[in-house]
C-alpha cells in the first residue's frame, strides 16, 4: 500500500461516471479564526462525504477494484463502515448484506435498510456478528469489505490526503487524524510519507495505536467512551501499524470532555455538525495537547457526521 | 453601490488583522451528485460564516467603513442581522445595543447577550422595536446598522459573489439567491451585473420582490411561513429594488413544503445543517421551479445556519 495505490483509487473515482465519491471542500482559515496561535488551520470537510463519513472512499474503491460476485458484498458493522458499504453497493446496483450485533441501535439498522441492504442482526457483541458474517461469506462467496484493514480501503482513504495537497497547493506542516482501527491515518500517512507531520489522535478510552506504540506491537485494548461507535476498534489494523511505524510522528490521547467541548464548539462557532470522532483535531488544539509553531499550517480531517443533530442542542 | 464598493469591502476584510470575516468554502459538485440534470452545482457554504449567516459581511463592512461613536452601534433585529451586528461589535470592542420585540424568542435574546450586546426588549411587533431603536439612536448618536438597506451592508454581501468567481475560476451560468429584504441578492447582482443569470427565490408566504416586480414598485406584503424569521422583511429594500430591476433575471416562489423537504435533504444527504432560508436554492432545483440546461453550472448560496439542530432530527 503506497502512493501508487492512492493514485489508482483517485483515478477510479474520476473515471466513475456516477460522481459517487465527492471531492469535499478544504476550508482554509487563519489560525486566529479558531483562536489558535498558528498561521493557518485547514479543515478538510470530509464529514460531507457521501454516506456521512470518509468510509465511503475506501468501500467504493474496494468495490471498484474487484469483480463483484452475484452474491454481492458483505460486511460486519453497525457503524459508518456498514453505512458506507451499503451506499456503495446501492450506487453500483449490487446486493449487500450487513451483519450487526443485537446491541446496535434500531435507528442505525433502519438507515442500513433505507440504503437497500439486507440487515442480519445476530450475536451479542461485534465479534459474534463478525463470525456469523464470515461464515455467511464462505457460503455465498460475496465480496467482503473490512472497516479498515484492507489495502483498497486504506488507499481509498488516502485520496483525502491527495486532495488536501491539491486543494491547498502544497503539503501542510502537520495533519491531525483521528484513529480507531487506523484505516484513515494509514491512507493519510501513506500519501504524505513524512512530507507532513502526521499526528494520531485517540480518545483516552480507545487508545489502540497509542498502546501498540507503547507495546511495540498491536494488542487488544478495552474501548469505550464518547466516540466508541466510530473509534471503537479493539486493535489497530496490520496495514495501519506497518505504515504508522514509518510515517506517524506522534500519538496523542484526549479526554472525552475535551472531545465533547470541541464537538460543541464546531457546531456553535463554525456550524459544522459532526460526530465526536470528527472533533478530536480541534480538541487537540483547544486543549493544547498539540501546540503548533507560530508559522505552522495545521490540517484537521473532519471525518464524519453520522449523529443525531438533537445531541448538539 | 457597484462592483467598486464590493472590491473596497473585500479589501477591508483582507486588511483586517482579526481574520473576523471568513472566506467560506465553495463546494463544486457534478449535478448528478444532487440528482440534478446539469453539469455542475456549486454550493457556496456561507452558512459557515462567522455569526452563522452571511449578514456578518454587511455588518462588519458597515462598522469598518464608518467612524464608530462612543455610544457604539445600534440595531433593531431579533434575527441574523442582530446576531451579526453584535458579533461584529464584539470583534471591534465597541458597545452594541439590540432592540427586539417582545415576541422574539428568549433563546435568541440569550444568544445576543452572550455576544456582549445590551438587549432592549420593547414593542409587540418589529415595527415598534424599530421605532424605539431609532429614537434611542437619535439620543445616543450610535452608528445604526440596517438589516439590508444600506450601501455598506449590500457591498459586504457582494463579497460572496466576488469569492464565488475567484474560487470557481469563472462566473457560473446561474446563481440562485434567497430574498427577504434583498440585501444579499443586491450584492450578488451588483457583482455579476448580468454576467451570470441571478435568480431570486422567495417563499410563497413572503414574496417581497415577486410582488414588487408585479406592481412595478416595492410595496408592503404580509409575511409568514417556515422561513419568516430570516426572510420575513415586509418590503424589499430600495437599494435591492434598484439593482434587481437591472440585474435579476427572474423571481420564483416556493411552497413551504418544498423548502422544508430541501432543508431535510441538505442534512440527510449532504450533512449541511442549515436554516429554512438557506434551503430555497436546492428546493428550486428539486421541485423543478428552476430547470437548468444540461451544460449549465448553477450556484446556490447557502446563507444561514442559525437553527435549533433538534429540528433536523
Amino acid at each position: 500500500m503506497d502512493r501508487h495505490d492512492i493514485d489508482m483509487a483517485a483515478a477510479r473515482f474520476r473515471a466513475d461516471g456516477r460522481g459517487f465519491i465527492r471531492r469535499t471542500p478544504l476550508w482554509q482559515l487563519p489560525g486566529a479564526a479558531l483562536g489558535v496561535d498558528c498561521a493557518e488551520v485547514w479543515l478538510k470537510l470530509e464529514h460531507l462525504q457521501v454516506s456521512g463519513s470518509f468510509k465511503a472512499r475506501g468501500m467504493y474503491n474496494r468495490l471498484l477494484a474487484n469483480p463483484i460476485p452475484p452474491a454481492g458484498v458483505i460486511v460486519a458493522s453497525g457503524g459508518n463502515a456498514g453505512i458506507a458499504t451499503a451506499a456503495a453497493a446501492r450506487a453500483l446496483g449490487v446486493p449487500c448484506e450487513v451483519f450487526v450485533p443485537t446491541v446496535s441501535s434500531p435507528a442505525k439498522q433502519q438507515k442500513l435498510r433505507e440504503l437497500g441492504a439486507r440487515v442480519v442482526v445476530t450475536g451479542a457483541v461485534y465479534a459474534e456478528a463478525l463470525e456469523a458474517c464470515l461464515g455467511r461469506q464462505r457460503e455465498t462467496g460475496a465480496l467482503l469489505t473490512h472497516a479498515y484493514d484492507q489495502p483498497e480501503v486504506v488507499a481509498g482513504a488516502g485520496t483525502i490526503a491527495l486532495e488536501i495537497e491539491e486543494q491547498g497547493g502544497r503539503t501542510p506542516d502537520a495533519v491531525l487524524v483521528s484513529v480507531g482501527g487506523g484505516g484513515l491515518i494509514a491512507g493519510i500517512a501513506a500519501w504524505f510519507a513524512s512530507r507532513s507531520r502526521v499526528i494520531a489522535l485517540e480518545p483516552e478510552l480507545a487508545p489502540t495505536l497509542y498502546r501498540a506504540r507503547a507495546a511495540g506491537r498491536p494488542e487488544d485494548v478495552a474501548v469505550g467512551g464518547i466516540a466508541a461507535d466510530s473509534l471503537g476498534a479493539k486493535r489497530v489494523g496490520a496495514i495501519a501499524w506497518e505504515l504508522a511505524q514509518r510515517h506517524v510522528a506522534d500519538a496523542l490521547l484526549l479526554p472525552d470532555e475535551a472531545i465533547r467541548a470541541a464537538q460543541l464548539a464546531l457546531w456553535k462557532e463554525f456550524k459544522l455538525a459532526v460526530e465526536p470522532a470528527a472533533a478530536l483535531g480541534l480538541a487537540a488544539l483547544l486543549a493544547r495537547a498539540y501546540v503548533p509553531r507560530a508559522e505552522e499550517t495545521v490540517t484537521l480531517v473532519v471525518c464524519g457526521a453520522n449523529l443525531d443533530p438533537a445531541t448538539l442542542s
